[in-house]
Parts: C-alpha cells; sequence; structure tokens
C-alpha cells in the first residue's frame, strides 16, 4: 500500500510503497479514507527538537483519521457496540470465575495491588467498591450520614464514610451482631429502624441528615430514607427492594428537592484508585468485616452462613 | 486444577478438576489466592429465576478476588503501569500512523461514525474533540465567552460554543481569513487582539466574560484571558506558549478568584460521545473549516500551506 | 467603649474612648468577645501602599470576631434562624402580593432587569426561572431530552434547553395547542404520550434520552420517564403527582442507574443571572408562550383560562 | 390603589382599593407593570387544602412580576448594582470594625455559633473559612495533599485535609515552630521546602500529589506547586506573590493538564455551614493554632509577634 513515511532523521516525509499492516487478536484493519494534517506533523515533518526527540524512524506518520474496518476479529467493534462490551461478560456468572485455581483475565482488567494490600482485602475489592461508589459519588467531608442496612456493602460504606470526614455516622439495622460490626468501623450511632427518626433528629437539630446511604432495599428503609434526608439532601439507593412499593414523589422527593441516585456497579478505574488511596492512608480497614473463611471443598457452609442473616464479609481461601 | 463449577441447570456448586484456562494476547493468567462469596453467588447456587435466565452451565463460579498474575505477554500490566499505556504510543509519532492506505489500530480504540457522517468530518475528530474538550469542560449555555486564537481548533471551539448556547461569543485573531471562518461558525464579533478588550467590556456591562478560550499560546493573548475574564470566571488554556512567561498571579488570578484549567487532549469516549451528538442535532457543522485537501502525493504543499497562516484545516484524501 | 482606632494617615492604631454604634433596622448591635489579628490588619497598622489606597481614617479596625448579638430588631436574627427566614414569606402567600398597582419588596430581592427586556418577560421570570432551574441542573449541551407536559413551564424550558444546545427535543402532551407551541419554541418532536417512547427510541438508537424533564405530575408519564431515559441518564421531576404511586426502584431506578431530582423553587441569583444571559443572547424568546393577557378587573376570566388546559401563560397588564 | 385581595376564608377574589405599601430601610416601592398567573394562584382563588391551611385573609394575591422601583433608600439597588455591595464595605477597612468592645453588624451577616463552640474559635471563622474553602473546592477524600506554607490559614488547612480523609498531608514550610504546628493538626510529613520533593514522589510513586494548596505566596513554592502536582491534578492559590514571576504555562500547566484556583475570601453561608459541620464532628479542632493573646491594650505586642514570623493565630480578649 501507498504511505507517507518519515523515513530518516532529517527533514520531509516520503511517499512510497509498504506492506499493508497485520494485526493482533485485539486490533482491526481499517482502510483509511481521510486523515487530517495536524501541527504535530508538520513538526515532524520540520524535523524540530521535539520530534528529534520524540520519533524514531522509519515510521508511517499521521494521527487524524476515518475510514473502513476492513479486518477485526471482534465482532463487538465490527458492529459498532464497543461500548456495551464490557457489560456482557461478567466473569462467574457470563464466562469462568474466580473460584478456581486458576483463572484467565482481560489484561486490561487487572488492577495491581500495593505490596502491603494483603490478598484477604484484595479478593474483596469488589465490593467494597459498590460500597466506595455509593458512598463518595455523595459529598461526605463533613456531612451527617444515615446508612440504612449493614450487610457487608452498608458496613464498608460505614467506615469509607468515617475515614472520608463525615461529621455524624448513624447505622441502621435489624440485627445488632451486624451493627457491633458497624460501630467498630466507626458508626457514632448505632439503631434498630424504629429508632432512628429520634438518632437522625437528636444530631440535625431536628433536619435530617446530609446524606442517606440505603443498602437494604426493605421498603420501609426507604421511605425512611427520603423522611430523614434533609431538604436538598441527596439519597444513594444500592439495596434493591425485591417489588414494586407505593411513593408519594411529591412530599417524599419534590417539595424536599432531594436527588437520589440509583447505584449499580460502580466505576472501573477511578473507584479501584479510590480505593487504594483510602487503603493507603490506613484510616480504613476492611478487615473486621470479614467474618468467615472457608476452602472451595465448604461452598455448602459459605452459602448457609451467607443465608443466616448473621455474617459479615464471607471469603475463600484458594492458595 | 480444582475449581467450583455450576455443572448443570439445577441447584448447587460442584468442586472438580479442570483445565487451567488458556489466555490470548490480551489475557493474562492469575493464580486465585482469595475470592470474596457474594449474594449473586448465591442466587447461582440457589438457581433461582433469575440464575436461569442468564447464567448457561457447565462454568466456574465467583467473580470477586485477588491473585498473582503468572503469565502475561503485556508488559505494562505484569508491572502495574497499564494506566500509563495509552500515553506512549501515540499513531504517527511512536508507532505507524494514518496517512497511508491502511493502518491497524486496538479494536477498543475504534469509534463507530453515524452513517451519515462524511469520512471528511470523521477524518477532523481528533482535532475537533481538543476544541469539544476545551469548550465543554466549562459551563457555555447562555455564558458570554472570548476566543483568543482562530486556528482549526479555535474556529472549531466558536462553533461549538454557539450550538452549546453561548449567549455572545467574541472571536480574537490577527488574520482576516481565520476571522471570516470564525464568523462562518458563529461569532457575534469578531475583532483584532487591540480591539479585544472594548468589545467585551461593550457586551459585558465591563465585567469581562465568564469564559475565555486561549487557543493561541501568545503571551499577550493570554494577559488578555486574564484580564477579560469576569471574577471568578474560567480560563481554558489549550494553546502553547514557546517559552517562559512573566505573570501576575496576585492580580490575574487571585483577586479575580479565576480557575484555569490546562487543557492536555481529550477524555476517549465521553468526548467522542459528546460530538456524535452534536453532529446529529445538525447544529454544529465543521465543513467550512476545511480548507485544503490533498493527495498523499501533494504532502509538501499540504506543509507548505499550513505554515503560510491562511489555512483553516488541512486533509489528506486516500481513498 | 473601649476601640482600637486608625486615628490618622500614618502608622500604628491607637486605643481610645468611642460612642457605643447606633444600628439601623436591618442591623444588630454585637458585644465583641474575641478578635482575631489578621495580615490585612498588620498592613494598615504599618500604613504600607495598600492601607493608605484604601483606608480612610478615622476608623476603628479589626474583621475577624465572635461575640453576643445584645440588641437587634430582627428576630430571626436573634434566635439564629436566620437561615429560614427566605422560605417563610412567600408574596402572594403569606405576605401582600404582587396583583396590585403598589407592592414594598425587600431590597435584597430586587433583581434589576436589562432595558431592552419588556415588562411582559420580567413578569414571567418567576415560572422561567422554574425551567431553568429545571433544565439547566442537569447537562443539556448535546443531550437528548424528553419534556414530559407542556404546561407554560414546560414550553420554557422546550426553548431553554433549544437555545443550550440539545441535539434532539421531544416534546410529549395529550394537548394539541401545547404541543403545537412546543413545537414554536424548539421541539424536533412533538407526541400524544402513547407516541413518545417510539420517538424515542427512534432517534437514540433505541438506548433512550440522557435526559427527561418531567413537567405532569401525571404517573404514567413518570413510569414513561424512567423508562425512556438511557442508563445512567437524569429524570428533573417538576411536575407534582397529586397522590402516592407505585414504583419499582430495582428496575426502575437502581439497575438503570439514573439520577433523580426532585425541583422545588430555582436558585435565587444564579438562575436570575442565567436567565439574563440566555433573555440577551436573543436565542431564547419566551414571548410566544404567553397566550392571555387580563386587565385585574378580569381575574375571575383569567382563573377561568388557566383551567380549561387549554392557555399556555396567562398575565395582568396592570400599568 | 387597586389590588386584588382574597378578602375571607372562601373562593374568589376581590378588586379594591388599599393603601399604597409603606416600606422599611431595607424595602423598596414598586410600580407593578406585569403579573403573571401561576397555578398557586388557582389553588388560593379556589380556596382548595392547601391555601386553607397557608394563607391568612385578607390579603393582596400574586407573586409573579414586574415593574419600576419607584421610591428605595438604597442607592445601590436603584442602580441595578445590588450585586457588588458585599464587596465594598469590609469591616475593619472600609466601615468600623472589631478591635472594640461593641459593633453594629448588618443582620444578615450574622451567623449564630453553637453553643459549645468557644468565643476563641468562634473569633477565627474568618481566617478558618479561607482555609476550609481552599481545601474543600477541591477533592479532599483519599486525595494525597502538599500545603506549601504553614501559616494560620495553612496550619488550619492540614486539619481540614486531615478530618475530611486526605490519605497523605505533606506540610512544608521554612519555620520549624510552625512545622511543629502543622504535625500536631495531622500532617503526616513536615518538610523543609528543599526536601518537597522528595518526600511528595517516595508517598506517591513517583506521579505527583492530587492536590496542592499553595498557602505561601512565595515564587519557588509555586513553581513546586506545579512541579509536585500530579498530571490532571489541581493547584490551589491562597498566598498572594508580592509581584510577577516567570511561568512556563507549557510544561507547568498546559502538558500537565491541571487545574488552578485562584482563592479569594470565602463562600458566605456555604463555607459557615460545613465550618459548623466539622467543628460539630470534634475531629477538626483549631485550638492548637491560636499561640497568643493580648488585651486591647497590647496592639503594639500582637503585631510584633505577627512580624516575627513565629506565631501560630494572634488573637484579642476583649470581654
Amino acid at each position: 500500500m501507498k504511505a507517507l513515511v518519515k523515513e530518516a532523521a532529517g527533514p520531509g516525509f516520503v511517499l512510497k510503497n509498504v506492506p499493508v499492516p497485520t494485526i493482533r487478536d485485539d486490533e482491526v484493519l481499517i482502510k483509511v479514507r481521510r486523515a487530517g494534517v495536524c501541527g504535530t506533523d508538520v513538526h515532524i515533518y520540520e524535523w524540530d527538537d521535539w520530534a528529534r526527540g520524540r520519533v524514531k524512524p522509519p515510521i508511517v506518520v499521521g494521527h487524524e483519521f476515518a475510514g473502513d474496518v476492513v479486518e477485526g476479529r471482534c465482532l463487538l467493534c465490527r458492529t459498532g457496540n464497543a461500548h456495551v462490551c464490557p457489560f456482557t461478560r461478567i466473569i462467574g456468572v457470563d464466562r469462568d470465575g474466580c473460584f478456581a485455581e486458576y483463572i484467565a483475565m482481560p489484561a486490561v482488567n487487572v488492577w495491581h495491588l500495593d505490596a502491603n494490600v494483603s490478598y484477604d482485602i484484595g479478593g474483596i475489592h469488589d465490593p467494597m467498591g459498590n460500597a466506595f461508589h455509593t458512598a463518595l459519588t455523595a459529598d461526605i467531608p463533613g456531612s451527617t450520614v444515615l446508612v440504612t442496612g449493614c450487610g457487608p456493602i452498608g458496613i464498608f460504606a460505614v467506615g469509607i464514610c468515617k475515614a472520608a470526614g463525615a461529621s455524624r455516622i448513624i447505622a441502621s439495622d435489624v440485627n445488632d451482631r451486624r451493627l457491633a460490626l458497624a460501630r467498630s468501623m466507626g458508626a457514632h450511632d448505632v439503631v434498630h429502624p424504629g429508632e432512628a427518626e429520634a438518632a437522625v433528629k437528636a444530631v440535625t437539630d431536628g433536619l435530617g441528615v446530609d446524606v442517606v446511604l440505603e443498602m437494604s432495599g426493605v421498603p420501609s428503609a426507604i421511605h425512611q430514607a427520603f423522611a430523614l434526608v434533609r431538604v436538598g439532601g441527596r439519597v444513594q439507593m444500592l439495596g434493591i427492594p425485591a417489588k414494586p412499593m407505593e411513593v408519594n414523589f411529591a412530599t417524599e422527593v419534590i417539595f424536599k428537592g432531594i436527588t437520589i441516585y440509583g447505584v449499580v456497579g460502580r466505576r472501573m478505574y477511578d473507584t479501584w484508585h479510590q480505593m487504594t488511596r483510602f487503603l493507603r492512608s490506613g484510616e480504613f480497614d476492611p478487615t473486621p468485616v470479614i467474618t468467615h473463611r472457608f476452602p472451595l471443598e465448604q461452598a455448602d457452609e459459605a452459602m448457609h452462613v451467607i443465608k443466616s442473616g448473621e455474617a459479615g464479609k464471607v471469603i475463600f481461601e484458594i492458595a
């Protein structure tokens, strides 16, 4: 094919025949139709100081273009649907998962852990990520926070709010073991749902909390979230209600001027980066949330203890 | 290796020996150390309605884990430096570029164009992306905007501000052809630098503009940006000054309470998505900015016209 | 009382007896307990260039302090409740309103209109403010927008989205006159509610719109808002449902990762400032929305036409 | 004058003659020209449940209007310049200040302190406000932060970053007493300027800190801020350089893609509210920063100790 080539260290380009590129598994071959000429190309053409220090001839030049994909092994890219690709192959759901001695992962999905982060903590980055995303997409420093529901993600969220400077954290759950874990992660007040309103009113001049993290999915907790958040506050909804429920949007949402954020998953690299920084600071330690450990051989026992409602986070020790 | 497998459509998991996974070019092999057990795993274990509709046995289960990378062909991932990878292999600078009939591209970098977007417009997505990122990381709807410097990216930015509802756009340049292009893209006022202050004062009650897009890199234009932005306003700096210059941070920046944003590149997919939406609306048409077209054979002419300072955007027509 | 006084143009302060200050209606008298000394005080003490140009002796110095309010005519301030004051005395609801030849207003609430803004447009700044706040607290430039409900505020919002660079605006209502107004304000598509889904799918690759402005308060429209906003999109709720309704938070909100914002009122000065800028640009003209004008003598007729559902905005012409 | 009046508890309005309103010192009299009719007016007209519970007849109705200011004692409002008023009369600079036994203050400026906030802490809300505004307009939770300059505001900022969950705080100053104060407020590392680069590199994998708070105004510290902030990071500039300095915008700002925010003052009520929440949480205690206390009689001593560079915050004890 024809190509404009920077052949050697000196001014100018040469138009010459070169082989059509071969592609790797993760590349596509594109027939170029139009290409823009940028000031950067002029620098390379002129062979100025910057070009001399950066470009290694021989090389085909140009970086602005449009064309047709003529060969590519990735179906999604050929159909212009690359953007939905990440959502369709969840490990352990849609492709082989990690309850095994080895797993193959796309390199781009690997997140490198600091040397001092244990495998235990590494192994729970996924649910901690949900907790970080839920907490830190609200404005936590200085805020008063109500956490309704103290399963593992709710308890992580308590610790994150504590490390991020929440001025008051009220954690609510029906289970006293979980409340004890929430207390150990930094909750100032731990209450049963029936006591939440009084606790919130007492520490917010009766105005309600700045932020509610709704981690239970229980309808009465969702109504409590709307009732106990202050005017103009924010409700983060992570807990998933099992079925439709009745809501008074006028009094529960609109007249209060609140924002509701439906939390699904987490931001890929932004959230991992946030977690890494919190773990480094030493002010957030999720270790107490891990209450049970099993080998793969005891999968049934692991399922059983989760279903009992008494567990914090349960993990497999594999190697 | 050992793995916990969902073998068939029904409750439970089976621990069994399966082959260690083979990996593709873009994957790594990980020795799993710890794995968290999630409510999702319980759903799959129980084989409830959701699991029945989503999971296709046989499959290894589990999706929360940490471990060691034991095999992987990507150096950057092995060293935990994947995040800097995108910056190191620019096409046409660090690897073969697009001034050629064909180019090999990582599939993940491909952006699918709408059927009605011409190759001409497709070919200039890169510099338009700079313009979109520069303009739309400021708050443009309703704002008064000064654009200092009307090279191709500055002119694109004028058109973007127009489409995004800027209430007044003043474009400044030394070259009348470029000012005419800026006018055709929607600038309300086109001025030479010496007239910019009077033009800004006249349309802002003497207060200064809400936003300055500094696209020239000329020191006098940078001082003008600081002088003509209003108190609390925003200066986006894309133009690159050739050398250090003197600045009075007290009077030009701090006492004015302004924000300065240094623009380098653009956000990968967010910016492409924004551009696609603007192109679809039909209210932003960059076509007039393309002033010259050449075949690859006339590379020297293309370089010449850019260096003359009289051109808008210059492109190669390749196929 | 004792006070530290800058008596004359020169270095130093003098401690001397001066009269206790008298206060105006909108001031309070404070007994000072502690006062911080700032670098600014040092400048004044030293009588440097800055101080010489700014300070006019004789003057009591100091600006950081805490103390006790000993006299003040404003009840709210004396009880520490100044922050709730703005919400409690709405004109025409809690104190005398504007359907009259004259009205007394707190000076601080006055917003000065540009000379070329008509009284007609000035008179409807309040509901336009709701529309601006509803539209522009979402990210409109380049976005696809569905407006459900084309009463006056909905129609204003259509025009604002148009001026702010929405790439596609679909307006939905049951009333054809209102749809015609929405079309004249810039809606690309005007549809009856039963046609909204098809219209949205057709222009968004089936993904749903980036933003829904829910201006009707009708339960079926609210469900449509959740159904037709894209994953990760935003629903602004201004319309007020008359009673509770059933919602499936799991499928309508959480799995879609959307944000819901309950809109009540508008930001005082920020919103007025935005409106002023849009009116100046000439790209937003709300005039067509005013469909009926009456003298005060025809108040009954004004009420009647609003209740008929056929009116855009109705105004009184008073002087 | 004519006015539309809700005379009694029941449906309808009555047009009747009522006295022209008298105005207070802080009010203006407006001749009404146009008034919009809102759904709220219809509710009051109809005398529905909401109106019955809220409106107390007799009252003139209407709340959307435009007209002419015909009488008003406030010069700024008469000239449409109310928005610049707050900046022109600083206490202790432009009008009598607080180094005195009593001070008259506009009631609207009063911020009510919690009962458990001491006069000492109350008296330094002004400079603490600068520190809060400087720190919390950046994203602090989890961030690495470099504070260059440990005068009182810099030291406050260290404590605020600590309470807000910064993962690592490096404080830099030439004075060891100030560094000791910074350490006591929570800095993880305290260094002399010549050691700052090594300290930053050591704790950020060599990438630089997420945020720099530049509190010194010293040119070498400003260059250090640009050099030691990471790519895409944020520099908050509060310290005021005494004169112009040379900057390389290309390498120090643009290629790094950083944001610079010039800090002047603080947000009036938002910042006070933030401070109140942090003080309530007990995790931010500014008391150690107050190093010297004087009666008004020792003003010269107060000036002297500040100029020595050895003091933290200096206050007057007045009553």
